[in-house]
């Protein structure tokens, strides 16, 4: 992806985590990235376009930062989990966009078949750290991970809900998240 | 409450769930109670108490339609979760609602409070069903019951997420919840 297209979708999402979907301004975005938004309507297309894009590039920014390789699959798998929720301003500004163009979906529904495939893939890469940990031993192999990874995934929204609205502060996000995850996926005994 | 306030909270209720707290205008609130937006600003004062006394009116409601009572302290507190999610057109404007308004609040300030009382009442219920099944024998007296509340209701808020954009049924919905709550909250031996 070019530099600039990159920069135009981190202004966007930063839009939308300020305003939310609806609110949200082409001029506005393009002010942020300091461009005409004639630009904007030259790489996105149109607004609908535009906002499908900023969700695929949340997507993107929340595999790169909850990425671990570390441990057992059991360790990386709560890692991974635990990191959607950070004391950092990009990954509270990712998490807000995502929440915002996910509850958009449902007045908006030409958000939903980016919204679902992305959940879809969210789903997936939990199950495959499932799989792994159930390799390696670490995971009990009575788990299903493609149920689990939804289980998870739902878990983890909920979580950063609570932490956005301000009811829980970061640490207690987390470690309320881990410690759900820790019941969900036991560690096998000797692991 | 009144009929006539009761009524006018059902149509702003119904309003934020079809235009989302931000595009919610009084006067849609007026025409859809067939009153004039005068008298809605004379029951609520403003729009922002408008949409307080709205999100009252979600937890109460919520209250009502996940209310049980047969079973042991275990069976009480698994209905009335799983019943967060359920295939009934008030229930989907309710949940729907709730979720706006929740989010909402990471933007305006003004909800914030309600958003905290609302969860904090709604952790204590589930906490004080957590005690009932540990008096009666039915869920393991370890289990923290406040800890365990603002676990649970993330995760209803989490999969209710998931129902309302679609990516869920209503059936896959409540089983993957009731799945997640059985795993957190297990039977204890020979209960």
């Amino acid at each position: 992806m070019s530099d600039r297209r990159t920069a135009l979708l981190t202004a966007a999402v930063q839009e939308i985590a300020r305003t939310g979907t609806r609110g949200l301004r082409v001029e506005e975005v393009a002010k942020r990235a300091n461009v005409s938004p004639a630009l904007i309507y030259h790489h996105f297309g149109d607004r609908s376009t535009l906002l499908q894009s900023a969700l695929e590039h949340v997507g993107d920014q929340a595999d790169a930062y909850t990425s671990h390789n570390e441990g057992t699959g059991r360790e990386v798998l709560l890692a991974v989990l635990v990191d959607e929720i950070q004391d950092d301003d990009a990954v509270r500004t990712n998490s807000t966009a995502w929440g915002e163009l996910r509850d958009s979906s449902i007045f908006d529904v030409t958000l939903r078949p980016t919204i679902e495939s992305l959940t879809a893939r969210w789903v997936d890469d939990i199950a495959e750290l499932i799989r792994t940990g159930q390799d390696d031993g670490s995971i009990d192999p009575s788990i299903m991970p493609h149920e689990m990874g939804m289980c998870l995934s739902a878990i983890v929204e909920g979580f950063s809900a609570r932490w956005l609205t301000g009811i829980l502060t970061t640490d207690q996000a987390r470690n309320h998240l881990a410690a759900a995850v820790s019941l969900l996926v036991p560690a096998t005994p000797g692991s």
